[in-house]
């Protein structure tokens, strides 16, 4: 049993929070690594499990702990960040960030439009659209699986090195993207997407749709994002609307 | 065994997707309603079950159907779209989407400040701060739980009707927010979020984290936000970040 130095005056739970943040910090409790049940931590530092319950909740709070469905209670790994204020590519936002963007190429094929194409790329039920997957990494660690839809007249694409930043090789054929939307969701991992993304099957993932423009408002691509949210957070920085207050 | 009326030419399963598809737009599978398991479809629609799986998926892929974990597949309800473009309050977006802003005021009490709040509010570790939960609803239907943290000074807002919009009642004191982050993730109901929100316990939902400042880069509040995402879709237009292309 390893006893908390008690503190007069503070707490039980928040000097529990404060021992096991410490053990993070420290690199003891290691990322990623399942930390003791409830019942372990009662018996280890003597306290009641309300008193555990409480601590660990300070903690995932901070986002310091994440807690898994079934599976218990882990150190948060390292989570990459995302701004999601300006449309740009995922490769421009790791850069940006200081961190080393990847790419592995999944598949190209021309396939039949689904009704979500005919809606977003407003083309003709029935005609052919290309079909890209493609798994984003952020320094080495898979974190977003991505499949995006193009009309039929960007079929160039299948002939260019589909490793490399899609921005800057539809901009080598004049193509600029300059308007964005994007829906995000919470979706559960497919047998397939747990495998490529190192996740349980079934496991809870943000869903997000995107649809990009060029300056012409003409559709470029509709896709879907499925992203690893252990991984990779969404941030947002935003201002008041003048219009709304 | 409902046939299909088979077109030549027409794969089977985006015929079956459109089958259903009609269904659910004719409210014969309805809002909310649990669809038939892959074995009865196909049985039904003489169909292998190959075959109703790729229905499905294209019906998941536009939203008409949510696949749950270990609970089957259902339609998708009416779903309230939030527009994270500007920092609006929750009211102000119901109220612009033509959509009716309730409120439920749960508890508010003044508490010795986490780790988090020292940090987001700028404050010393051990002051006290104002906590203030509510459940919002959309046309009558709750869909987030939310927990802000404000600054102890903000203890004016402890004896306001908090059924009310909270901007306007920061507005009426002069405190107008100006600037605010947010950061999406998940998180899995706990069971006291479950009840509040009508869902099942452990069931993934969305978190959104949530900070605010006036003109001056003074925070105003911290807050967690537990958004039920069956319900709840956030949506973001964006424009080419010129210095990123």
């Amino acid at each position: 049993m390893e006893e908390l130095i008690r503190e007069k005056g503070t707490p039980l739970y928040l000097q529990l929070a404060d021992e096991l943040r410490k053990q993070i910090e420290e690199g003891i409790l290691k990322e990623d690594e399942r930390i003791p049940t409830e019942k372990e931590l009662s018996d280890r530092y003597n306290v009641s499990r309300i008193t555990v319950r409480k601590a660990l909740e300070i903690l995932t709070d901070e986002d310091l702990l994440t807690r898994k469905q079934g599976v218990g209670t882990f150190v948060t790994g390292k989570k990459l960040v995302r701004n999601l204020n300006t449309l740009m590519s995922f490769s421009q936002n790791c850069i940006q960030n200081g961190e080393k963007p990847g790419t592995k190429f999944l598949s190209a094929d021309i396939v039949t439009a689904m009704p979500s194409d005919v809606k977003y790329l407003h083309i003709q039920k029935g005609e052919k659209i290309i079909r890209i997957r493609r798994l984003r990494y952020c320094n080495d660690v898979p974190v977003m699986l991505e499949e995006n839809h193009f009309p039929r007249k960007f079929a160039f694409l299948l002939s260019e090195d589909l490793n490399q930043p899609l921005f800057s090789t539809l901009a080598a054929h004049n193509v600029i993207l300059k308007t964005g939307t994007k829906k995000i969701g919470i979706c559960y991992a497919t047998k397939e997407e747990a495998k490529e993304l190192g996740v349980k099957e079934n496991e809870a993932l943000l869903y997000m749709w995107d649809t990009c423009a060029d300056a012409d408002g003409n559709p470029v691509y509709y896709g879907k994002n499925i992203i690893n949210a252990d991984r990779y957070t969404y941030i947002l920085q935003l201002d008041v609307d003048e219009g709304a207050k």
